[in-house]
């Protein structure tokens, strides 16, 4: 149903095939985020035409709209979304935790209200499980509690011994019920302490599934409390299964991880951004509403293949934003795709060569250069 | 520089090949509407994945936002559109005429004001014709007053006279300053009132321009009103030169304007009622906000081929339109787009055949249903 093969480490880093239903993603890999059954401003030939090669949908978004049984009827996620590649789904619960309308929370179920209509709405390990085989997307995730950046530690290990708690239970209601084409994932919780990650780590490992991913960061804890809370992953999870770091991102963020041994990554960076008018290039960050690229004839890069920089220049996308024309954002959202696709290829590349230390080093003073613009920094 | 080679003819119905600098086009044809310097919702190249073969743009827009002399020093609308085939600018007239912030206008020029930013802007003949020059489009078209829908008689006269003499002004600064590489259009007025767009039709043919255009119609008179105003085209307007029906539109308005000598169309419908969530088919148009179609995995046509049929059911995009995803307004974009150049292929097809009259009666049944849901009914 899933495996992934390592082909080649680098320190800690792995370059690796994840071997899915529906098909093999090279890693370490980025997953463009599908909110709602659509990554926002392209069509799926577009995306497949990026690099993309696995997906995320939001569990949250497509269980409220248009609803579990609703998808499924309509054939599942990747006929809804026309999409034959691989398609992860999250589990609700970060979007959940997130509400402002969260009713109510015991370790039973999670209630909250719907943004949608008001509804009254009830997510629990089970429910989860049952939405998530009906969207039938290759990776499923586990429901769990994240806990926000500032938690105190007592909340913390709350979270965490619930996770646990919840992990066990979805695990039982996929072997149930679930179907054999679908991935089970636990989400290891603990914030920045690093003994309660230790001990989440552990209970999710004991549970034999077959992959884990690290949540609660990139929550705010900000770019060094994350990298020491990922020191110990290595030794923590099994080499032998696929590591996904949740809603990360940042491209320095990305490298760090990768160093210490991560093998998947998901984040709404490069499509949110892009609809900012924000543009990735390997020298640092454009912003397109930038007057000074009013008569600027030159692509977004000049390295750039992607169809927006082989195909428009500054000027005109400054143009398209400036007259909300949505092929603006379009542009961006292929070349910001196109430019993530490129990273991990460049990243996987220097695994296989052995050279990741030096890369990740001369990659981030170009990509995060000191003489940026204050004008040109996205906005996150 | 551009010319029409009429291949054959069925009634006062013409199949010709229109060959312009930016290369050759099957007439009749459609021009799908670049308002801003992009066909909204669309990327040039599923544009022409859709089998348009030559756009529109405007020129009010462009002057006021990034301005003609921008769009020149950004390489000229070709480039920046991303489009490589034929376009077709306006003359800006019709959306100064339209404005609320019209401020002056006589015989020497039109005053406004700027939707962008309230400066005021002036239109006159040789100015039109130089920004025109500056846009670079294939076809150019002259500065002209178009009356609305309900104008009385005297001012539709006055219309017609400033139209004839703004036609004459326009062709000596394109004589004087114009590039040879673009053909300017006269444009005849004259509403409902046949003696009125003789009169312009004798005026304009005079000047002797590389095409004519029928302009002041599908501004509120209604279709039959419509056609009256048609019926005397092909004896006003010299066989061998094209002719274009401005802001026309509506498939069964193409078609009667069709037999009765007209090659070339552009309307913002096929995009706009995308946008709407308005699809057209061979068998009416469909609704897809409608929640009967909400668990549909049907195309939105069986028998299209477009992009967004071989890919995405009814329930799909219905449900991408409540979730306010980009790809909902492009897919319907695609396949609308895609409906009016099969829609413009199928009449050159049955004009080669000599069958237009037999098969026009057919497609008008058949896409104007009697039985179609009024919800179902476009909102234009």
């Amino acid at each position: 149903m899933l495996s992934i093969e390592i082909q080649q480490t680098d320190g800690k880093a792995r370059a690796g095939v994840l071997s899915t239903p529906h098909g093999q993603v090279d890693t370490p890999v980025f997953m463009p985020v599908g909110t709602a059954g659509s990554v926002k401003g392209v069509t799926p030939d577009q995306l497949a035409a990026c690099g993309s090669q696995m997906i995320l949908a939001n569990t949250y978004h497509m269980m409220l709209r248009p609803g579990g049984q609703t998808v499924e009827e309509l054939g599942g996620l990747h006929k809804m979304m026309g999409w034959d590649g691989p398609i992860l789904t999250d589990s609700g619960g970060f979007q959940v935790f997130s509400l402002e309308h969260l009713r109510e929370i015991d370790d039973e179920k999670v209630v909250f209200k719907s943004h949608v209509d008001g509804s009254l709405e009830e997510l629990s390990p089970r429910r989860c499980m049952e939405i998530q085989r009906q969207l039938g997307a290759d990776v499923i995730m586990q429901l769990d509690e994240c806990p926000p950046g500032d938690a105190d530690r007592e909340h913390v290990e709350r979270a965490v011994a619930r996770s646990i708690l919840w992990a066990g239970q979805c695990k039982e209601a996929w072997l149930d019920h679930g179907r054999s084409d679908q991935a089970l994932f636990g989400i290891q919780q603990g914030g920045v302490f690093g003994d309660l990650r230790a001990r989440s780590a552990e209970a999710l490992v004991e549970l034999d599934l077959p992959g884990y991913a690290v949540g609660g960061l990139s929550v705010g804890e900000g770019h060094d409390a994350m990298t020491a809370a990922l020191d110990a992953i290595d030794s923590q999870l099994p080499a032998g299964k696929p590591r996904y770091l949740m809603g990360v991102g940042e491209p320095r963020d990305i490298l760090a991880a990768v160093q210490r041994g991560i093998d998947m990554f998901d984040c709404v960076m490069p499509t949110r951004n892009a609809r900012n008018a924000f543009a990735f290039t390997w020298s640092g960050r454009l912003r397109l509403r930038n007057a000074k690229w009013t008569k600027d004839p030159a692509p977004l890069d000049e390295n750039c293949t992607c169809y927006a920089c082989r195909n428009f220049s500054r000027g005109t996308i400054r143009h398209l934003f400036m007259a909300k024309e949505m092929l603006a954002a379009t542009l961006l959202t292929i070349h910001n795709l196109h430019f993530f696709a490129e990273f991990m290829a460049a990243i996987r590349s220097s695994i296989v060569a052995g050279t990741l230390d030096d890369d990740a080093r001369r990659w981030t003073s170009q990509i995060y250069p000191s003489t940026q613009n204050p004008g040109d920094q996205n906005p996150t």
